[in-house]
């Protein structure tokens, strides 16, 4: 029934916030026959009623997750944890659960040393997103022309694999790309922790803020612009990937140092070498 | 004559790429009576007499200066210093003369070492300018609304620097802010070196490159945006603010490192709080 992905089958939608809601979003275009939201925030659940994208609410696991087929999970990543482990007795036994979280590695090997052989977690992370939170800005168009990642473990079923990804090229994603959930981490340590890690960092550096605003320019904009960040979810993120990401903080400063020393020793001719490789290299990048 | 800010005499802007032709439109804008563009470019040169931005052009420096009040030079930091010091002979006794380089501190104190005392040097530094570089991408709208820094020396006359002080306001600034260059190049160490530090750093940073494109996202773009960078310019403006910005760096990385131990130790607590500090900081800045 699930394989041929008609979505003829109850889904559930484990936190309505800007990912999750987007997920009904989509589905509802798709003509999912039946899509329960869940989330703890009532006034959330009203709205997704409200708005149609799904067709029951609850504000806790229970029972009724019997039927459901498909499970999408998009909370932060200990919670999602959390429910999952809360809800083995409830799930259907031959149930798929995905998740959307940013950090895989760890949030599959805890759910893995867990869940029964029956159920299926398949790893996702949507690289789709919008600035803002909540509801109010959910859209199905978030996943238009998206890359979709899957990092498979050996216990998934190639069948089950192949619904999620399915899902999301009728999402309208650009493409379906499968990685080892260590591979995952690694990357998204160098290309999305650490730019997070370098804005909160500059910006939270002890300087003399007396004619600070003055010099403020573009560069440090840029620099800084996600240093407005959601601290609960990023302090997961780092902690949950934290040898990863140590790496790459370790690399970026061996990279400054680099920099640091030739300004010591006026080697004019490595820093501009330097540059040139930066510049040929940003240049390669919209 | 000069102090009524009239510009009814001989004007000479060294250097005739996005800055100083910007400046000619200007002045042009504000009816000066005769500018002198000199430039290494006939190319260069040929178009801003087109554009009826100068009234003359001249491809090297020569007696000519003699008749010349009034002196702006947009050239790179090393070149600045060095078109002065080959020109003592040929300036007007009484001349003045500024800059728009980015670094003051090491310009002026070599510039003060040879210049007469008859003779003005103003350091400027108009807070202004594009992401593109030459003649065709001059505007005089980049003054408008942009601060103009002047960072007075000991030796400089009040006249002089009210002159220049009057010309940046005719052209729209926002306002003039009188900063030793010692302040200056701290906090251009902070503000502009030291993100374009980051960025050309991250960029080179040694990653196994097979999924890289896949994982560029929003935050990674914004850190590495200046990455693409003039070499030649910001190695002279890096080697000449070494102290400082070396300073800036170490700050930078025992800021980075807090957020490391944090991870290392599991300290959620603390992490949460550096991003609650660097959002609310970060809130503030447009």
């Amino acid at each position: 029934m699930l394989e041929d992905c008609d979505f003829d089958f109850k889904i559930a939608i484990v936190g309505l916030g800007l990912i999750g809601a987007s997920y009904a979003m989509a589905l509802k275009k798709l003509n999912a026959k039946h899509i329960i939201g869940i989330d703890k925030n009532s006034e959330t659940l009203n709205k997704a009623l409200h708005m149609g994208i799904i067709d029951s609410a609850y504000d806790e696991p229970g029972k009724y997750l019997k039927d459901v087929d498909f499970v999408i999970i998009a909370l932060y990543p200990n919670d999602t944890i959390n429910f999952i482990k809360a809800n083995i007795q409830n799930f259907k036994t031959n149930v798929i659960i995905t998740d959307t979280s940013g950090v895989k590695e760890m949030v599959m090997n805890s759910v893995d040393s867990f869940l029964p052989q029956s159920m299926q977690f398949i790893g996702g992370h949507p690289m789709a997103g919008r600035e803002y939170k909540g509801i109010e800005y959910a859209d199905e168009d978030i996943f238009k022309g998206a890359n979709y990642i899957i990092t498979p473990s050996k216990r998934n079923k190639k069948s089950s694999i192949d619904f999620v990804a399915n899902m999301a090229m009728k999402f309208g994603c650009k493409n379906v790309e499968y990685i080892s959930p260590h591979e995952h981490d690694s990357m998204i340590a160098y290309t999305s922790q650490l730019p997070h890690a370098i804005a909160t960092a500059l910006m939270n550096q002890n300087i003399d803020k007396k004619y600070f605003e003055l010099f403020i320019g573009g560069s440090f904009k840029d620099a800084t612009r996600v240093a407005f960040i959601n601290s609960k979810l990023w302090t997961e993120l780092f902690t949950m990937n934290s040898d990863k990401l140590i790496d790459e903080i370790e690399k970026f400063k061996k990279s400054l140092d680099r920099i640091k020393d030739d300004i010591e020793n006026n080697n004019t001719v490595d820093l501009e070498q330097f540059f040139k490789n930066s510049s040929t290299l940003r240049k390669k990048i919209n």
